[in-house]
């Protein structure tokens, strides 16, 4: 493979700004990497919508990320990765498609000893089965145990990452997942990963917690390596293209990139 | 007037479900009436969007139900009438148009004898500031305290309308809008009235909530009066139209409604 095509960007997208946290994960990882962004903000929250409205709206993003000729696609959002992810292998034409269930899923497998995994996410990604599908495609043997916490995202967007709100709300939800002794918890949800130190304490320290946006970042830099796509040199460079650009858009985009986001470029669909 | 006037549909829209709470109040107070009711559940909530995008979208319904030939648009979502109403007005051309924020406006100024009234809603209805310039013009000498409380909308969806987080959550949000002693409280987002009876609780029973589905219906019975648009006959017909049909839509529809929703009509956009 050429340096020229392996100097083309890794295009990431989600809903809306919890994708994020792939970004933020993929520039630790894989700092020599050009990433193009896509945040569809005037459309979030997608995991309350019907899976038509969903593959339609990733159909959008898919080829708006292919015209900026990215080199590998990374589905950041766990609602299109579990019921769109077709979509986007479909338009893609050969360039690698990673999704977050797929790292997740992959990484719950290998670190669960007792095979008994629990899953949270939104009540889409949740309802569609997704990561269950898929772990037992890994491995036949696992149990998985799952919750829907349809309130964690407007928490996580609330800033209430420690507030005692969040702490009843989440000792609610994982209730069940807990009582069926769960040696992992995936975090399907890419906003989840700010409520780890709540997730951990709830859950305890005997629950290894399946961090999405760490677990895409590795199988991102596997991906690339095999395929002779990883950049050796240069300065990364990073653009953040959003739907509309909300009110405490920046605020609560820094919150989970962890840094400035600087100019964000706004397409009018 | 003729009766063929009076016996067009009224037109009732909002970003998503919580329009139907002032459906259910005009089913209500305005018996005989047909209504037309339309839910943006594709691109739902508003309240968190940029004040373009909501003005795009609201002139895209207003268009939809002008077509289906209304005799009275009303526009049941706070964030809308808050940042789009103008748009609504200047493409209604000379049917009646009403809105949550008027009827509710009108309701507090008239029911707080003490003129320290509290308005709750979400981010950008606050942040508009649309109560308190109506409120000031209708009587310059009232005090207005503004509280925008995110969390409420996930938490009705929840269905936790009676729930400790919602009542921890209540609380928090409300103390520094009861700490002005308010004697009226603006329930101002349509998914409130759900909130009623914990609102009342937390606030305490010297507040008065003033509950904007059912001012808005009084408001528009007075304005159909005005206008000799009642209609005095028949039997009333509901029309639902939504841009989606996302998960648990019927439920969620129904808890707001108060009874069943039929058949639901989509539209492609």
């Amino acid at each position: 493979m050429s340096a020229a095509a392996a100097s083309r960007p890794i295009g990431v997208f989600d809903s809306g700004v919890g994708g994020l946290t792939v970004v933020r994960a993929l520039m630790e990882r894989l700092p020599l990497e050009d990433i193009v962004y896509f945040g569809d903000t005037a459309r979030v929250p997608y995991g309350v919508k019907s899976v038509a409205t969903i593959e339609h709206f990733t159909a959008q993003i898919t080829e708006f990320l292919l015209q900026r000729d990215v080199k590998m696609l990374i589905i950041a959002c766990n609602t299109m990765a579990a019921v769109a992810a077709e979509v986007v292998h479909r338009l893609a034409a050969g360039i690698p498609v990673l999704d977050v269930i797929e790292a997740g899923a992959r990484a719950a497998v290998a670190a669960s000893p007792g095979r008994r995994i629990g899953v949270i996410g939104t009540p889409t990604t949740i309802n569609s089965n997704a990561y269950a599908r898929r772990m037992h495609e890994l491995d036949p043997t696992v149990r998985v145990y799952s919750q829907a916490c349809p309130l964690f995202v407007p928490l996580v967007e609330e800033g209430w990452l420690e507030h005692e709100v969040t702490r009843l709300t989440a000792q609610e939800y994982l209730r069940p997942v807990l009582a069926e002794e769960v040696d992992s918890l995936v975090l399907g949800c890419t906003h989840y990963p700010l409520l780890k130190p709540l997730l951990r304490d709830v859950a305890g320290l005997h629950v290894r917690l399946i961090d999405s946006a760490l677990t895409t970042a590795e199988f991102a830099a596997e991906r690339l390596q095999q395929a002779g796509l990883a950049r050796t040199g240069g300065v990364a460079d990073y653009r953040f293209v959003v739907s509309d650009v909300p009110l405490r858009f920046q605020t609560i985009g820094e919150r989970f990139l962890g840094r400035s986001l600087g100019t964000v470029e706004k397409v009018d669909w």
